[in-house]
């Protein structure tokens, strides 16, 4: 029986390693629209390399189901990508530190309403897991003509339990 | 009396003027993770100027009711900006062609769920205007040093009544 984990709530200081967490708490940055509004301002470190560019595409992804079997983990060498949701249904987030190139030990994430992430360049992560519907995601990623995706399959798949 | 107006359903050729619609609708660009997310691609014009960068913040706005009086439009010499709801809720879109440097006859669109939106550079759009809680949106705009925020405070207010 391979590798079973439990996902942690998704906090700014547990996730720093990784990426950013996006969320409304805490103070903001400014209050705009005479008072109406609160901005949280330019939360993400997003980075696209030299020749990149940031872009704005939907995902829409069939949701999972818990205990997780994930057996592949990927990683964007040439840039940031934010995943937000445009809802407020449920979802996982796996991520993995590099262990010389390969993915290190797996920790599993499960974000509130209203919470998004950006993943540093560079950093393993698991695809898009929605865990029920709508599925639907802006992704802030670099747009580029250079390749920047790289999957490692696991030779020994993990599951997440919950 | 002033003018009155009522929103529009959001379509992209209706909408193609202001800005885009980004939605999981239509054709996607190509399925990814094994076929279980379709990823609708760099649907967003994004300019950021020659000096400014893109960065992610969160915008948490007080709902407001419907009939909506508007006595205020703006936009941002400098930059695109999208509004991407974190919700399902319903939100109100005003926006204004220019006319000679002043905002011209408005029109108002009612996005349904799983639709954001990106006004181009320049554009005249009223504030963000959620219609019902969480009003948590994240927004993609340009970070910059130089001023992006022009607002024209209308003489004569209107009313989006519905």
């Amino acid at each position: 029986m391979g590798l079973e984990i439990r996902s942690e709530p998704l906090t700014a200081p547990a996730f720093a390693p990784y990426g950013d967490v996006l969320e409304a708490e805490g103070s903001h940055d400014k209050l705009i629209n005479a008072g109406l509004c609160a901005r949280f301002h330019d939360r993400a470190r997003m980075d696209f390399g030299a020749h990149g560019r940031a872009g704005i595409s939907l995902f829409k992804a069939v949701p999972r189901a818990l205990p997780y079997v994930c057996d592949l983990l990927e990683r964007h060498p040439e840039g940031s990508q934010a995943f937000v949701p445009m809802s407020t249904a449920p979802w996982l987030i796996i991520v993995a530190p590099d262990a010389g190139g390969v993915p290190g030990q797996p920790r599993a994430f499960r974000p509130g309403p209203g919470q998004a992430v950006n993943f540093l360049r560079g950093t393993w992560h698991g695809v898009l897991t929605p865990l029920a519907d709508p599925g639907l995601f802006a992704v802030i990623d670099r747009i580029g003509e250079t390749p920047n995706l790289e999957e490692h399959f696991l030779q020994e798949p993990f599951t997440v339990l919950s």
